[in-house]
């Protein structure tokens, strides 16, 4: 037993969410940040904390803090806090997560393209009708932000016939995928995708790149015209507004969104009622509380027996 | 140019669905039985028939035909002529079919386990709220009828993490699947379904066979306690009633349907309205004429060379 600590601040509002990681390390004191009685407590001990949307200044707090983790694979929520330490920072990057993701990827995609909703409209009217059916061999797929969860994505997606283009900020080369990268590559990749999926990280670059300029840029000589965008990125990287303008416009077919600018969607948001859109709450993937438990410990481990940690976050790239 | 012909009977209402059988087969005469005017003409001079539904009789009216070909990969619907003459019958199995059957497939799965019709209802109601959401490794896929279709589809369900298995008359084997066959292994096979995807042809054996028996043998200790059924096979499999009451009571979670007892499903059906069910209009999978020609023309050309047909129906199997 040492008298190191963990600082647990993952936002979840059940007491009980600390028990994995009570189970998976034993050998660390463990202060849950849910627990307000806990607030009192001597940050001194802190070496290593996991966070999600942590309270800026929190860290700063912490002054023998050696590493942080994050809930999830995205970590501007940790870049917001202006007094941020500069240390390590873990990334949540693992297969219970990827799977869901790819999952909601690809229901979303068919559910476009097999235009399920109007399916679902014509059933509440008991309306037998076929509708003209493009396959999925004649659909572009770009997907925008091709690492972990892109490149699984485009795995699922290839058996089903679809032709895929991914495009990042460094070069990535995946069987059967056209790759792109870079800004100088970013618009013969839009033109050339009638479904934009987008799984990007929320970095000074992405802020917003999800606007009206982007979508004029899509694909518009594909099956249905207009293209379809889909987000789980983050939301940071919409411009809603745009997004709702070009789908009651027509300048998209479709949409499905599972993050926003502000969550909860707020019930005052035009985005709600709009045509041919589908809305998530943020529920395309979630973290799986016992496997953060065992990637934390597993990193913890590495770290104490002097080995690298995986999943760091390049703190000049952002993600 | 021989005094041949083959009688297209597709039963597509325009005229000009014969054209692209016209520029495959230039050296056939075409009598097109959608064209009311040709109705007259003589058959004698009939070797080949193209037929979807075809009129008891017709075909015995033919003396000097040699081989039957299907509209689509089921058969039953020539099989229930009482005069089909003892002739070769092709059955079409298509890329182009296959494909879109297996979109539509993923995405009924899909479309279940993402629990995407609740969503759709709360945001009609602008509800934000995650539901718990058990990943596609946890769910097993029982697929009943496992040649071409049923394959293609396990092929495209494994890269999502699913459990799959087969069931079809005679043993399969395919990567990754574990696969029973014939009536002695019917029992075990329903009983570790959570998801029962059907794609069976319709036989004296399997009509009628999607009943409240087999609902009854699905899995019961799966993610959603319940069992949830897609048919895309044929509706002359389902006995609507029981799945209409199964839905009712909770024996099963979901379904969804493509194929019916009678088509188009009639206003009257209860149906349309059952909560949970998800119904197509028979649009799994819809023909390609081209492709359907190109079929045709390459299985006239190796039968007039003296090579053997493909695809060819088993009457002692029914299909």
């Amino acid at each position: 037993m040492t008298n190191s600590s963990i600082l647990l601040d993952m936002k979840w509002d059940n007491l009980k969410s600390a028990e994995p990681f009570i189970t998976a390390l034993p050998h660390l004191h463990h202060i849950n940040w849910a627990d307000k009685k806990q607030k009192q407590t001597d940050l001194d001990t802190v070496k290593y904390a996991l966070v999600w949307k942590p309270e800026p200044g929190l860290l700063a707090r912490c002054p023998n803090l050696e590493v942080i983790f994050s809930v999830g694979a995205g970590v501007d929520h940790i870049f917001r806090d202006p007094e941020l330490p500069d240390l390590p920072i873990v990334r949540f990057v693992d297969p219970n997560l990827t799977g869901p993701m790819v999952e909601w990827v690809v229901l979303q995609v068919l559910f476009h393209i097999r235009q399920q909703r109007q399916y679902g409209a014509m059933q509440q009217k008991k309306e037998w009708r076929e509708l003209p059916q493009p396959p999925a061999t004649r659909f572009r797929i770009g997907i925008m932000g091709f690492g972990e969860l892109g490149q699984a994505s485009a795995k699922a997606l290839l058996p089903l016939g679809f032709q895929i283009c991914g495009w990042s900020q460094s070069p990535k080369q995946v069987d059967g995928v056209t790759s792109f990268h870079g800004a100088g590559q970013l618009d013969e990749f839009l033109g050339q995708s009638d479904i934009l999926v987008s799984l990007l990280p929320l970095t000074e670059q992405t802020r917003g790149v999800l606007n009206a300029s982007l979508i004029d840029r899509l694909a518009r000589d594909g099956p249905f015209g207009a293209a379809i965008l889909i987000n789980a990125g983050r939301g940071g990287s919409q411009v809603e507004e745009d997004i709702a303008k070009a789908l009651n416009d027509g300048r998209l077919h479709g949409a499905s969104l599972d993050v926003f600018e502000t969550e909860p969607l707020p019930q005052s948001s035009p985005l709600w009622g709009v045509e041919n859109l589908v809305i998530t709450p943020h529920a395309a993937a979630i973290s799986d509380p016992d496997a953060l438990a065992t990637h934390v410990a597993n990193q913890i481990r590495r770290y104490d027996s002097g080995q690298s940690l995986e999943h760091l976050v390049d703190r000049t790239r952002g993600y």
